[in-house]
């Protein structure tokens, strides 16, 4: 039993430890024990010491009862730009090689105080900037990438070597792994956790992302970062009769054959379930966000990366290199622009996306594509993230290669407790009938 | 004369050093003698070590000349909000009492790379977010506050202890300080640098600020820092037939005599010189953006402030418990409606402020106020804060207790460059004829 808990979610673990079944030692071994075995393969650590996580596994044990957190021996995997006091913070990056800079990131704290065990550090590209993939490989199929930037994140709740991790996202650093590697993945609303001590690429972006097996692990996270709505969401949800959307989105052409059959699928099992589908558009005022997207993450970039570039240009990549000295000759009237065009239709699409429970639009074009090199395509989380409003990455389809491809849910800013509560039912239906596992 | 070297401005600095008549070690001792001198009175300091500070300047004495930057030896004092991986950064918050986090943020980073000479911490207010003031006294009447956040910052650049410091600015720190102190204070374009390592309050106000006591100094640092505008400036720019803006804006009414007094004076010299003089108004539609920058701030905190709420909220300013748990009740609707209304009104601004050579504007309500338990009133920045526009604090008036009052110039966003340059007239003449000196 203790020896297959590695499998467990966060919210099983949690009522096995709280009713003395499990200890945070016992179920630290079978994590290590798991990670021990599968690490030459899937190569998603940069950074885990296994007499470490033990010695902490320890002290959580030997805490009382009553001072335990709501997380109290849930392990949690950490993408390589956020800070970890006791471990190395390398963004993958030569200039970082070994930095460890001894401060927690505005997540770990809250993490740590609620009881989490931090038990590494998770690989990413460098400074979660690029699409250059780290050495990780998608845990379905090693010769597939297990997508980016959040790879090491993604890869380990996909490959049961930790329930929960954490990344971050740009563009869609946290949406795209979790469909490449068959996982829930969620990007909260914009601004909602604190970001401090998390590398910083385009702050009007930037956001700390979730990756968990479950939506009831996810919840318990909203919980523990207090992520509240105006009004709490209705417990009684359920599809049958439900409002759903669908948003095939300006970047639609890039659907490969895999999400195309995907979507087609979905609405098929929700219109079975009893929800109304329609299909919605972006105006045609908006059909530009991914160009006003492409020039904020450039312009942002050029602010981002200066410190490095000054230090020494010869050991970051050529992107960040561009970005600095604004290859794109990207003028500053256009970059206001996009920042305030961009701004504009943030209100506008929360109008859309609230007339209905929730909407359904892709995670990414396809399948895991075949390569490590490359950590694929983040055209269609874009758009979501520079509108800042929460996505729900759920698993269950499967592609033409038979890997794993999510759909995401998405909802107007703050409302992420009610995203979770319609992922939940949708989760559930594509799970079962998808055809994932 | 090397004793003296303690009341240069960094220009001055570099051109001596350069030229041989000064080395670093023999500026640095210059400095720390002034410091010392002056500490006991001002108490600007949270943290600085002479050996410390010796051992950096013979370091950089022994750079060979052509492995030099551009800022060879120029002090700089930095906001104990900010990462130095050498020094302690505390926050003023019992919480991080001793803390040294290993890591410099991106200014420090920038900075040393150009080769400043980084010599210590200087006071705030609780983690930059309160008005609670510090030990710290005004170097011009030690009865008074030298304003916040950055009050240890505003403080020594005024008082000859160090030629440039660092601030922030999320409401008004940044320029508060400038004026309280004499000083220049420059908050560049929001996200014209990047805020890596440096203390979260608002994100979306958040804005690194530097102060120095030449126009020249300041300049010297947007090129280190790549502040770049798409035209550069008119380097023949002159007053004579300037189109110069006032804008009192809707805080007005919190003006004092003295403020009253510097606008009237700064007009009369303004048009004196050969300038147009007009007055702009906010229209009607932005009336209630001082409303919408305290949702902003207030939403903000709550996200910011809860790391350390969970840690232990009795060590926490109660205001900033308050902003965690919301206690002003702000609804997620309203904050997104006052972030969405602040943006819709940048555009509109920029727009107002690009008819003119600059605008002219209230720094703060009048003179430095007695007492040093409130920081003192930030009204008049806050409003150029959140719309991310350039700001630069102008010294040279004199209040009815013989203090100084500066007034501020504005620009569009991405016109810090002309604004710098426009500054430099206006300073010469405020400070010749302004009466403060």
């Amino acid at each position: 039993m203790f020896t297959e808990s590695y499998s467990l979610t966060a919210t099983e673990v949690i009522a096995k430890i709280r009713d003395g079944e499990l200890t945070v030692e016992q179920y630290a071994t079978s994590l290590l024990t798991r990670i021990q075995e599968r690490d030459p393969i899937v190569k998603a650590w940069v950074y885990i010491h296994p007499e470490q996580v033990l010695a902490e596994a320890r002290r959580l044990d030997s805490v009382p009862m009553e001072e335990r957190g709501p997380l109290h021996g849930v392990a949690v995997a950490v993408k390589d730009v956020i800070y970890t006091k006791d471990m190395p913070t390398q963004f993958n990056s030569p200039l970082y090689q070994g930095d460890a800079p001894q401060v927690d990131a505005a997540s770990i704290i809250i993490l740590r105080k609620a009881g989490a065990l931090i038990l590494g550090k998770t690989t990413t590209t460098e400074f979660a900037a690029t699409t250059q993939g780290p050495p990780t490989t998608n845990p379905h199929d090693s010769s597939r990438t297990p997508g980016g930037s959040s790879s090491g994140s993604g890869a380990v709740v996909g490959d049961f070597q930790a329930p929960i991790a954490l990344g971050t996202q740009t563009g869609g650093s946290t949406i795209r792994p979790a469909s490449f590697n068959g996982i829930y993945g969620f990007k909260p609303t914009w601004n909602s956790i604190s970001r401090e001590g998390q590398k910083i690429f385009s702050i009007i972006n930037d956001t700390l992302g979730f990756y968990a097996r479950s939506v009831e692990d996810l919840d318990l996270l909203a919980d523990v970062f207090a992520l509240e709505d105006d009004e709490p969401p209705n417990p009684n949800f359920r599809l049958q009769g439900a409002k759903i959307a669908i948003s095939k989105t300006m970047v639609w052409p890039q659907a490969g054959y895999g999400l195309v059959d995907a979507m087609i699928r979905a609405i098929e099992l929700l219109r079975a379930e009893g929800a109304t589908v329609d299909e919605i558009e972006f105006p045609d005022s908006l059909q530009e966000l991914p160009n006003w997207y492409n020039i904020i993450f450039n312009s942002d970039g050029r602010t981002a990366f200066l410190p490095e570039y000054r230090v020494d240009k010869t050991r970051i990549a050529d992107q960040l290199v561009g970005h600095v000295e604004n290859r794109k000759k990207i003028t500053r009237a256009a970059q206001v622009k996009a920042f305030d065009d961009i701004a504009a239709a943030r209100p506008v699409v929360d109008g859309m996306l609230a007339q209905y429970d929730a909407v359904l639009t892709p995670s990414v074009p396809d399948e895991a594509p075949e390569g490590i090199e490359s950590t694929g395509s983040a055209a269609f989380c874009q758009i979501w993230t520079v509108l800042h409003v929460p996505v729900l990455n759920i698993p269950g389809f499967v592609g033409f290669n038979g890997m794993p491809i999510g759909l995401s849910l998405v909802a107007p800013r703050y409302h992420d407790r009610k995203l979770l509560s319609v992922g939940r039912e949708v989760g559930k239906l594509f799970e079962e009938s998808g055809g994932w596992r």
